[in-house]
């Protein structure tokens, strides 16, 4: 948002080369809802018959465009995606949702469909009324600018649209077999916080043209969701507005009918959908704010997968633990505190901790005779892993996350002012 | 523990001058665990029949003091109190039981009581060995230093001995009637976050005349911490060494006798107690590591007291919360963020926000016309009062914790190396 803020220093070389999606046709304008001189508002056209699926944010104050499109996703049918930055639309009362039926009915009159075929999601400041009326008047002209979404050039204009505090556009893609015929996944995505409610809200729109029930869709969706975006955190806050959104347009080269989530010819396409949500994730925590450095926490020998995620985010969430990795110190005595106060069970005396791949802790206590020169060679990277056994049974999780430095507190502490 | 880091600015003027209580011998000395130049362990004799109660870390890599004292209280007696710094005897395997028998059964020699009656503590960094020889080689002398406590000099001296990253020593005091008869409760303690596992663990240590039965003194204890100890947080993170013991000795002047919690003769004591925890409470959060800003979250309005203590301390823990104060930023978007993600019941267009006393939002808005003015000018003071309702129930509790700053990420990014 701020031109002056530096790309992320890990950020991806350069956006990815995202395939032709049949069935979708984007275009972005600039309407003013709070910037000035770049584009914020994102509209994207879907072909009749797109089934979606969707995760919201579980958030007891979430904004009116989560609760709009909780209220549209049961019928599983989408025809456009609507979707701004500079204003989230969040904790407005009743203009709010004025102002959510006001976008998507102007944006079904364009598209001629259904209001609640438009799906709508907003990004930045919260408490604030928003100017919708500034989007509804470029709808015409947005209407007009739709183009297929054949081009890289298209998907990286989209997902700038839709970043706030983002330092980079970020994209991913797979293209996959549905038995012999060739499908293609691209999807986009914003946020460097899991969260930040005034900016930096996580919000991911991914497209395919297989043709997939929209049960299907979202029995394909929700569990990959769980391995990637809520296995993600910068610093533990959760957005009144996070949201992903999974659009299947049906439009690609015809395949065989799929009708159960279990059916084997969709076993590729799982893999690289969790795949494509796994890399705009992790994209999400490289422009994390302030971050330095890209962290994997893998746990294992929890009691099952889910005391592992949490043991693994109590770890990842420790602001003891992010500080000593800005500083570059093994500083696993934090890790085993974190641990401590997951509150999942855990064997004091047969945790063991590997830092880098180096040893670090065993059974219970300091590897004898260590020698840190490794540990702090790996530390002084840009890609840090801990692994950790906590010696109980077969549960194993991994999430990421980034350091806490003084840019997530000079970004925080100055943002609104 | 650096000589060199500055007293907290939010530091009471003084140590404030605590009272004589009667059965309470005390020691100080300069063992050298692991520190130079400064005392590092603190010896207290207390008077035959005293009795105690405690709360310790849930932790689940709880150190060795932490264990043993768990394994002394169902007892409820006390004879003596050893507690270090510079070592926290946390994560040191079959050594940490070792050194803490070991520590304890010299004790035990020297005062000529059962082990069993010594409650020991231990602070500082974890996973090294303790050198608890060295405590051990000056226990005679301090068995033989040990004077009544009589002065503020000595009190204070006490309080020293077990700071780590502490930069002012913590007591608190008051004189209360049992019946007719006035009796002494004096507490020190220390702490800079909720935790640091190196050095920061939170250890509290209060002593009273009176005599009262064990289950009487944990009954009185346990609903207190939860108002005051457990209502206070730094970063969110928990001890392996968490500790708070209270000391009844029965040695002050003969008061009727207390057999069971209800007594309306206890009614005061309670009180005063209370007040002692909290005061002792606050001053960790007012010497939090960086803290600028001493904040207090009141929730009202809640499903019941639980629920308000939750949405509380996710307000206290949320990084964008504690930023945004620590840039003077009356950030409320971020409170109502905080709330949402809390998961616990809100009425989202019933939610109200007052900041210094200023109505900021009302009934799920922005209050209009809002004049930022006098907020914002509260933001620039020391003392920052929160106040939400989310408009539920008759649920309440007040929580505080101090500004998140480079002062934080400094401390601790740089500890150990």
């Amino acid at each position: 948002m701020n031109a002056t803020t530096p790309v992320s220093p890990l950020a991806p070389e350069s956006f990815p080369a995202l395939p032709a999606v049949a069935g979708v046709r984007l275009a972005t304008g600039a309407c003013g809802v709070k910037y000035e001189g770049r584009t914020d508002v994102l509209l994207a056209e879907l072909a009749p018959g797109t089934t979606v699926a969707g995760t919201l944010t579980q958030s007891k104050t979430a904004s009116a465009p989560v609760l709009w499109c909780k209220e549209c996703l049961p019928d599983g049918a989408a025809r456009a995606l609507v979707v701004n930055s500079g204003n989230a639309n969040a904790f407005t009362g009743g203009h709010g949702r004025k102002a959510v039926e006001g976008t998507v009915k102007a944006v079904a009159d364009v598209l001629a469909c259904r209001p609640h075929r438009v799906y709508a999601a907003s990004t930045g400041v919260i408490g604030e009324p928003m100017a919708y009326e500034r989007i509804v008047e470029h709808l015409e002209g947005l209407g007009s600018d739709l183009a297929a979404a054949d081009t890289a050039a298209i998907w990286e204009a989209a997902a700038r649209a839709i970043m706030t505090t983002d330092t980079f556009p970020k994209g991913a893609s797979r293209k996959v077999s549905i038995g012999d015929v060739e499908v293609s996944i691209a999807g986009i995505c914003k946020g460097s916080g899991m969260i930040a409610p005034d900016m930096a809200t996580m919000l991911g729109f991914v497209f395919t043209d297989a043709k997939l029930p929209a049960g299907v869709l979202q029995a394909v969706l929700s569990p990959a969701i769980g391995r990637t975006f809520n296995s993600i955190t910068v610093d533990s806050d959760t957005s009144t507005s996070d949201t992903v959104l999974l659009f299947a347009t049906g439009a690609g080269s015809a395949h065989a009918e799929i009708t159960s989530v279990d059916d084997p010819a969709l076993d590729t396409f799982k893999v690289a959908l969790e795949e494509v949500l796994l890399d705009l994730a992790h994209q999400i925590v490289r422009d994390g704010e302030g971050a330095t450095k890209f962290i994997a926490v893998t746990v294992t020998g929890a009691e099952d997968d889910s005391a592992a995620k949490r043991i693994g985010l109590s770890i990842a969430n420790s602001p003891l633990v992010k500080t000593a990795i800005a500083g570059e110190d093994a500083n696993w005595g934090r890790i085993v505190m974190a641990v401590g106060k997951a509150g999942e069970a855990a064997d004091r005396d047969k945790l063991a901790i590997v830092i880098g791949g180096v040893p670090v802790a065993e059974v219970g206590a300091a590897v004898d005779g260590f020698d840190e020169t490794p540990v702090a060679q790996h530390m002084k990277g840009q890609e840090i892993d801990i692994a950790v056994d906590v010696g109980i049974g077969d549960g194993r999780a991994t999430v990421w996350t980034c350091d806490l430095t003084h840019g997530y507190i000079e970004i925080n502490a100055d943002y609104r002012s």
